[in-house]
């Protein structure tokens, strides 16, 4: 039995939640704290699991019946039940994942789908890391920070702890970027369309961020390849890693996202030349992060893939990520939807198992 | 702290106790008793590691230096430790797999690339089951038995637990049957060969069964489906489940390999013709084990793969597996290596880890 804690009552939150509540571990998994940024719902001193059906709407219930929020006092909360406590952190604040090695030394356990904790400060990271490498220490588990729901680090990790090798890991780790290119630059199923039309197909669909920008600039996959260097033993950092924003120059500064969008199309025959000279080889561009963990060229950038490379017939939104090591020499492949509150609350949902397995112990 | 005991020390189990000797649960991991179908060796009344170099061939070790095997003796040693051990099954014996549940009963978890607990009786399957769903229960893991190490198995039953529903499971679970069909059927880089041809390339270069036939029967791909299909929930047996056996009806009572390799070619044209069915249409050859969740059409079949179908693309001698799931509508795909002691070995050693880390507990 595990006391569960959510900070960050959104989409993905109240998704948890539910999946939660319709599994078999709707006993052994009490949701007993809620917090949103301005209120939250603390259960009594014998952590009842908080009275919540399923077709609720969760946040509403904390915003409306909710004390102010105070992080400090959620978590001691949680700490001081005889049981085991779990933070899940589903925010995407930096403030929030600063907490993290406080909260890990008052014994929670530290799930999230936040980047921030792993892919912002190297010291952030690493000190997360030695409190949890103790032999009785709580744990931390990410799964959903990249892939979401595919089990990406969970492989990652296992890879790591039974000493394989890792050579190299590459990936599409934006549904978006995928988005793009895999309907912008295909030998088989091409259509015709410009890039400028494609973002902006792609943004009314609600696919890309508010601000295309946010996806183009690479910041997004480049966290990712951040935290699986890190995991494999590098120590990347984000101000350093080479990261190839594709929004054109000029258009990096401009202030408005509308005025962004107008613009664009001016760029469409920059990358239908570059689109041209990839097919004209029998290659697809495609918007690659790339580990590279023995040649030191780790990075992100868009790049021409041979048609018979998996990544040429990705299709959709796909995410795809490729471990090359000693023992998989050829690779280990994984692919799927790397986005969305189902498959994000799912990954969230496998690490709290693993957290209640060790906690249930044989 | 763990005890492993290895029952069939060939070219896995060696290959297993090399990669712990490597790794950094050199110490956590103690191999204490190894048996071939001839000999054993046991450690001491301490339990202490047998004392193996990295070099050394385990095996000759284990016949000239070992007593008279007995798995009853041997179960009885591991049984006797206050630390918890785990029994590794590296046979491929059915009758090795009926002791599966009185080990259990007598606390050992047991860990095995050994398909024959999970895919013969279904009676021995369940028993093994209800014996390990009890909470303080011995475990029971077997990721080699599909994929080898490819995380196949840990995800399907990340999908079970967390209620997710899962539709449909389709793979190419054979090595030789993806070189084959990703040999001879191929719409970018055909080989122009005869299938006879392929298939005795194949058998020459060590990638078949001895007897070709006794991978074209589908039995090994069958059993495949049947653990998957089981761990999602069906009640699958091999001797009811539809399997395409692709050898042609009168060459399958031929004694003698030689012949049947002999008279192979006769049927090229067989092969051929509906090999250029499928091109004609856009289309590739590929033998596909599914397990049908939802509709009850679970088999194993060779079927036209349309060429966007990820199945079309694969290479070399790829497994690739799709669980198509309510949370994941589009599929999750994982694709690798799925033979070779080297990674049967490494997905062995992936759920020794988890045995390891819930005897740690926190």
């Amino acid at each position: 039995m595990v006391n569960i804690g959510i900070v960050g009552v959104g989409l993905v939150g109240s998704e948890l939640v539910s999946q939660i509540l319709r599994s078999s571990y709707k006993n052994a998994m009490k949701v007993v704290a809620l917090s949103t940024s301005q209120k939250m719902i603390l259960s009594d001193s014998e952590y009842k699991s908080l009275s919540i059906s399923q077709s609720e709407d969760i946040r509403s219930a904390v915003v409306q019946t909710g004390i102010a929020a105070n992080l400090d006092q959620f978590a001691s909360y949680l700490a001081s039940s005889k049981q085991h406590s779990v933070i899940i952190d589903c925010t995407a604040s930096e403030e929030v994942a600063r907490l993290y090695p406080s909260w890990l030394r008052s014994g929670l356990s530290v799930v999230t789908p936040n980047k921030k904790g792993f892919s912002s400060s190297l010291e952030l990271f690493k000190e997360i890391k030695e409190i949890t490498t103790d032999k009785k220490a709580p744990l931390v588990y990410h799964e959903a920070t990249v892939g979401a729901g595919l089990p990406v680090l969970s492989t990652l990790t296992d890879l790591v702890k039974t000493g394989d090798e890792i050579v190299r890991i590459e990936g599409i780790f934006s549904g978006t970027l995928s988005y793009l290119f895999n309907s912008f630059s295909s030998l088989t199923n091409s259509s015709g369309q410009k890039f400028s039309e494609i973002v902006s197909i792609a943004k009314s669909l609600g696919y890309t961020e508010p601000d295309p920008r946010d996806d183009l600039n690479g910041m997004d996959v480049a966290r990712k390849v951040v935290i699986c260097g890190r995991l494999a033993g590098l120590d990347l950092d984000l101000s350093t890693l080479p990261v190839e924003n594709i929004v054109p120059k000029d258009l990096q500064s401009i202030q408005s996202t509308e005025e962004f969008m107008n613009k664009l199309p001016e760029y469409d025959d920059h990358f239908s030349k570059l689109n041209k000279e990839a097919l004209d080889s029998n290659q697809v561009l495609r918007y690659v992060g790339t580990v590279d963990v023995q040649g030191g060229q780790s990075g992100v950038k868009l790049i021409k893939c041979p048609s018979s490379h998996p990544f040429a017939s990705l299709q959709g939104s796909d995410n795809i990520i490729k471990f090359t090591t000693k023992y998989f020499p050829n690779g280990i492949v994984i692919q799927g939807a790397g986005a969305g509150a189902a498959v994000t609350a799912y990954g969230i949902f496998t690490d709290l198992i693993k957290i209640q397995e060790r906690v249930e112990g044989f």
